[in-house]
């Protein structure tokens, strides 16, 4: 049991009530504050529990305020800007959701993919308005393409498999070689060569100082005619002028799944391409990962209460 | 080499030159009609070859008024109105195009679920207009949920092999049972049971005497709520009056693939219901199906007269 959590950046309607039960039944006290509230520093010395949204800002300084803090749980992914060195070599366990989201976004990759290449947007807008005339539609299929994965992580190798089971041809670069993967016939291609020969590809990658803007003039100048490209990690990693470019010089669509880090400049500037498609963040947004999110948070909760914790920071 | 064909049905515009050229080196003449032409019934006793497209009529009496007829190129997978059994008497060889969508229509069938299940109309629309807004929107998964496939054919398997691939429970009926997809882990599932448990349901069935008509009210009275139905298969497999009151009652969303065949009324009467979605004829429009299916009908041409015919009524 803990005695009381400093709740940052979550209101309660982020999460449903019974998970808010099960947290409470963990927890005497809950206080709620927004982001940046005054009342952090105020709060930070008499809790021993952290629930914070993804981006909240928790230094030493902070850590330093909470001499009784034991627990900082993350409702997101990425550990984004928690010192989590500092936290570790404090004995505060921090945890935080792996994979949640997996599933929707490699779907939602697939998907947007086979909307674009199978005219479903002009398809749909023609059934609505009684015009069931497929006259001058287009469309290819996956099978038999080669489908480049950037990046094999969990959501990179989702998407692979999913490609495979379409009949397409699947190659990937990551940092690190796969074994697992290529045994079951994904194939390890070098970037400028996936680049140049695949017709579909796939971004999945993590944003991290090596791969922001990793894809540059150079990069886009390498690509197949035809290609489409489908990014659902940062578009930190794009090079936006370079992708603007690339989108001028034509022979590529470029679909994006746009997060809120995204400037306005940045998003009126690539608006003007038909090649590219700006979707609002919904690769990330079933209903599955909705409560797998919440499910995993409260675990990740109850599992330190009870001395098992689970989820926290690999060394 | 054959002498004189009559085409029936088939413009020039419809395959490309090089398969013309490829045509015409195995048949001295060609004498092309429309579809009812008068001019068939007075060109069929100088022919020995008929090059039809799908649905055009070759009955007994057309057949009795070409003595010297040896083959019948059908520019379709379905026999349709030719009267097979008696050209099979007469020795004539008869050919269609087995498959050539196949892949077409199965990846259309995951596009069109995927589309509907992940908002991407809406989400397209959004971004369109600058709104990057995710708010009010939903998404659900393919991945974990029970996907029935209803005719084990040559695009049900495909069908049921890409949703494995999203990690769906896929179950199957079929006129008879395949042992092959089930070692593989499509379970079968009495038809009333498949209805009863799926959360999506692919049909896949051919058009048949048995097949006509076969979903009624009783058979919609057994779905689960919720439920999406696809049908790329005739829409004379649905009782649509019974379609159109599953619809009123609502929990259910049907995607189709308007044919030529479906009436004005009955296109009329479903669009009535915005859990109708109607799609222009676009599964089978793949570039891949496209020239497949002018390489598949040449080939059959020239299989014949080399000897080797491929692609003819199996008994």
């Amino acid at each position: 049991m803990l005695n009381k959590a400093l709740v940052i950046g979550i209101t309660e309607s982020m999460l449903e009530q019974p998970f808010w039960t099960r947290i409470e039944s963990q927890i005497s006290e809950l206080k709620f504050v927004a982001k940046e509230s005054p009342e952090i520093m105020q709060e930070l010395p008499s809790v021993d529990c952290l629930l914070i949204n993804f981006g909240i800002e928790i230094k030493k300084e902070h850590i330093d305020l909470a001499p009784n803090l034991k627990y900082i749980g993350i409702l997101a992914t990425a550990f984004g800007k928690v010192d989590v060195a500092y936290a570790k070599e404090k004995g505060i366990t921090v945890t935080h959701l792996p994979g949640y989201s997996t599933e929707s976004v490699a779907e939602f990759t697939i998907a947007a993919i086979l909307e674009q290449i199978r005219g479903l947007h002009e398809g749909k807008e023609r059934g609505k308005t009684g015009n069931y005339s497929e006259a001058g539609m287009k469309a290819m299929e996956i099978r038999g393409k080669k489908f480049g994965v950037i990046g094999l992580g969990s959501i990179g190798t989702r998407v692979a498999e999913i490609a495979q089971g379409f009949g397409a041809h699947v190659q990937y670069w990551s940092q690190h070689r796969k074994p697992e993967q290529e045994a079951k016939g994904i194939k390890y291609t070098e970037l400028n060569e996936l680049l140049g020969s695949s017709d579909f590809i796939s971004i999945n990658l993590a944003q991290a100082a090596e791969t922001e803007g990793m894809f540059g003039s150079k990069q886009f100048n390498l690509l197949k005619k035809g290609v489409l490209i489908i990014n659902t990690a940062p578009m930190e990693l794009i090079n936006i002028e370079a992708l603007g470019a690339a989108l001028t010089k034509g022979g590529l669509t470029f679909i994006l799944d746009h997060s809120d880090e995204m400037s306005q400049e940045d998003l009126t500037f690539l608006s003007k391409w038909d090649d590219c498609v700006i979707y609002p963040p919904i690769a990330y947004i079933t209903e599955e990962a909705r409560v797998a999110k919440q499910e995993m948070f409260t675990n990740n909760l109850e599992g330190f209460v009870s001395g098992n914790p689970i989820n926290t920071l690999k060394d």
